[in-house]
């Protein structure tokens, strides 16, 4: 199984500048977290935005949708940023043949208290068992991406209440 | 979704005793870590043993499938050591109607650097999207029970190899 | 051995909140950290602001002069945030008979790779062993803090060059 | 400023094997933990052995003993299993002319929950600013090597008691 990620920012790669007094996008931290789980799964990672998903543009999704589109891969994990993760899944709906997950963190993957780790697992897990379609993994459960909004407020994700 | 979680010891939940110069099976970390993860299901956990998989006995294993079998959760999550969680899995393939996933851990969850955390993401993802039956969770991949094997002198999950 | 110790913020205390994307001072570390280390000494802490360095004014080294002068213990930590502590340090000068450091980090202490915990046990380590003054505890060094200055383009501290 | 550290092993530098099912003593921490505290002084590490302190021998000791009256730094740092740091630091008194502190942890390094950090912080900091002697930092204190004891009941060093 060949796992394509692709990486487009959000809280999950945040890094501390002190030079700045301000956070920043940095490298991706997925490589290092599936380092840590010491998976044994192929995959291949293009960073595609280092963006908080509130600044991705209509140019930064098209961008995503065309690589997603292009790729060989059927199984597709995509890190993001939370605030508008249903956003970018809703331009991929239309994606055939795909298993495609999208997750990301509450807390940087470089803090010490982080939820970056358990959701890319997560997210894994599900991507291996899902048939073909546009998923969300966050707050420990799997959504199917057009059924599922984050509770800003609450900081989580939950089903949408008709 | 309720997962009830049944805790049994292993690398996972290691702890270091310096008063005894040794690692020794502590309390289970599975709710420090789903806090961190920021986990917005239910769950109830019960520890049914604390002990390294390899002195489990043919009565742990007969606890184990009893407290599942007669466990009202369709979801089970079984947290394990990793040298004989496919014996633990095999007394378990005959219980219908529950999807149960095993995992654990080559690195204790206290650790730095442990997969701990990404595996019981991945087993989380998992247990809410396969079909009922019995799976392990490790090294990134997702496995029916009785179709792998732990590699243990290169330290992770494969296939069985026909 | 009391040592008082007073934070006034800095990126020792930096929390990443979701619901900004932002950074800001939380809650004091120093106790976790303490805690942590298994430390042997008693101490009192005391919250005197959460502040940037950067945004200090006068109104709050006069106040963390006070509190300094005031206080009945000699031994004094004080984390602080590095742009400006040397700047804080110089109001101390003039009070005697306390042994005065102050410490920060460049990566919040909630991070997993950060220079919180060193510092911190840096600073305690020289507040034990100097003569009445003023000091900063920083890269790794112990300055007398009208012989330092912080390299902001490097990102250490270093002797003031002649 | 030059330190010279010697590493003899410990609880400071455990590693756990999962094919064990055990710890033991793996390589020297201390490089990983100054690279995180952003240190900007220069120093040399030499392991002499990779024991738990338990397990030293005379000719272990003699062998620390001679490579500390051989360096040519005067600030020496060594890191130690708690169980004999007063045993070694023993032999190491008649020594003239150099700072020399022992320091140690009381959970790995490389756990998640350590003090291996701040102590060796700790030990920093002392070194730059004691007279000439033998100390122990351990348990956020520093003590003369010969005033000081770890009780092993409660886990920590406090001072002899007459």
């Amino acid at each position: 199984m060949l796992i394509q990620i692709f990486t487009t920012g959000g809280t999950f790669d945040k890094v501390y500048y002190d030079a700045l007094s301000d956070f920043q996008i940095g490298e991706p931290m997925v490589p290092a977290l599936l380092q840590e789980a010491r998976v044994q799964f192929e995959y291949q990672l293009e960073s595609l935005t280092k963006k908080d998903s509130l600044e991705l543009t209509d140019a930064d999704r098209a961008l995503i949708q065309e690589r997603v589109s292009k790729s060989a891969a059927r199984h597709i994990l995509i890190t993001h940023g939370t605030d508008t993760m249903t956003t970018t899944a809703a331009v991929l709906q239309h994606i055939k043949g795909k298993v495609i997950v999208l997750t990301g963190a509450m807390q940087p993957a470089r803090m010490r208290d982080s939820d970056a780790a358990f959701n890319l697992g997560l997210a894994v897990g599900a991507l291996q068992t899902l048939p073909a379609g546009v998923y969300i993994a966050m707050s420990g459960r799997i959504f199917e991406a057009n059924q599922v909004q984050k509770n800003r407020a609450a900081g989580y994700f939950e089903p949408i209440t008709e």
